[in-house]
């Protein structure tokens, strides 16, 4: 496995990678670092279905607002070259903030409508950051496949809103979620946690757990299942919503409040954000008219 | 010379000419069309220093505004593909409207504060739209390099700009400006100018020629020469001025206004934006302290 720093490295060895041979296709897997089993999931799938697979480890500071945790994020550069190594990466990227932003950079990548709503109404100008950091990782590596998540279903829509508008010639493959064994979805950041913070965090996965059976319900309207969501979460004692909500998938539009989910074709998003003292977490399911698909525990 | 008209096409002619030959590299031309010897000096520049030749004929409806000229730009599909052909052209790519842009992109790429002066504030939103038409062909044909002209200063600095921010691996060329044999730029929206206003319009490059004789005076500083340009213009009874500039470049910031011009070091524009009737031409010269380089007449 090749580790680069700068750049320059970078395209030296890509450069390598695809004149080796003719067919040579390229997977990314762009993350912050701190790897858990669900970036792992990211790499081992891209190992899959590519010739080389580089894993991209970025804290990108343009997507963190100025309160927000740029500065206390988890890094333990170590750890990760191991999970790296162990999951078939052939590259991994790993730039100092001064190789990414030589200067403050002029240009801005913004996705509209999608964005207005779930993180992008409680960060703003995350979304900003992460599609100017996605274009230049991806014109950066070029590769033919590019892996996310589904935890961050906001951003995986609007990253992918972005390559279609924008003609990237990258081809986006989303990839489930990966859970604890009592269902909380894995994220960096829930080793901020304390030992109690921790076993109240099942809440959110148990809440859509919940909400799968209340979707079957005769005659449930989003505004019904919101309210039953919340007072779910609301049953753990440290837990603070930020945002709980029912939206079309991935165009994040609003659904008919009190109209009868069932009566509703289509694909839509139950989305949570909570925060545990200062650790804000988030999490999704996906339904598709009644029939949930995708990541639930 | 091939001619595609859909991006699949596009992409499979591409692929082949890619894949004939592993150092083989691609030149740009994007072009909005009605094609003149400007956009030839830079298919021949491009046929010069690639194994192959794009050129891309789009007139984007995104950059224009809702006032201007988009429906009465002047097309000659037949005698564009001559051009091309003789100047080196390998393939042609000529998509309608709705081939760009299947829906209403929900995407901007959008450069700050290079877009602000000049025609960024003549007019609002084009280079918006020139970000994203840009950005989308250089995805779509993803040339080693890319040729625009020097008259488009502005949007060669934006250009260059939102290259090196969002790291797009094509090296953008900058070409002269082309000139009649009486001074006046090409630009295909010549062709909207009256007998006499054509004659009237030679008084942008005949002021930008004695500007250059006016910076050689000692203490000469911004102010005063803005002024002796503006004066020189509206020698021309049918000229109204949209802008007359003077700014660092490629920064496009303010210089100091009262300051001699030679106690500054560094590269400056003199820009200027003429309407004769409906017809807006620009022109400029570039210089080097008080040397001028470039596409002087």
């Amino acid at each position: 496995m090749i580790l680069c720093r700068t750049i320059a490295e970078l395209k030296n060895e890509l450069y390598k990678i695809k004149h080796s041979n003719d067919q040579a296709t390229i997977g990314l897997v762009p993350t912050m670092g701190f790897l858990h089993e669900g970036h792992a999931s990211l790499m081992r799938q891209s190992a899959a279905e590519n010739t080389a697979s580089v894993l991209s480890i970025f804290v990108n500071p343009m997507q963190f607002g100025p309160n927000e945790d740029f500065d206390r994020y988890p890094r333990d550069e170590e750890r990760d070259l191991a999970i790296a190594q162990a999951n078939g990466i052939d590259l991994v990227f790993m730039p100092e903030v001064k190789e990414m932003y030589p200067a403050k950079p002029r240009t801005s990548v913004i996705v509209s409508q999608l964005t207005e709503r779930l993180c992008g109404a409680s960060r703003p100008g995350h979304f900003d950051g992460v599609g100017l950091v996605v274009s230049k990782l991806f014109h950066l590596v070029q590769p033919d496949r590019a892996y996310f998540g589904m935890k961050d279903a906001q951003q995986l829509a609007v990253i992918q809103q972005m390559t279609d508008d924008l003609n990237f010639p990258v081809e986006i493959r989303p990839c489930p979620i990966v859970r604890e064994p009592d269902g909380l979805a894995l994220s960096s950041r829930n080793v901020y946690l304390s030992a109690e913070q921790r076993q109240q965090a099942v809440v959110l996965s148990q809440s859509l757990a919940s909400a799968k059976e209340w979707v079957a319900e005769q005659g449930m309207t989003p505004e019904e299942l919101l309210s039953r969501v919340k007072a779910k979460i609301s049953e753990a004692g440290q837990a603070e919503i930020d945002y709980v909500e029912w939206l079309a998938y991935p165009s994040l539009e609003l659904p008919a409040w009190n109209e009868p989910i069932a009566e509703h074709r289509g694909k839509y998003i139950l989305a949570l954000a909570v925060k545990f003292g200062a650790t804000r977490l988030i999490d999704n399911s996906l339904f598709v008219t009644n029939e949930e698909v995708y990541n639930h525990v």
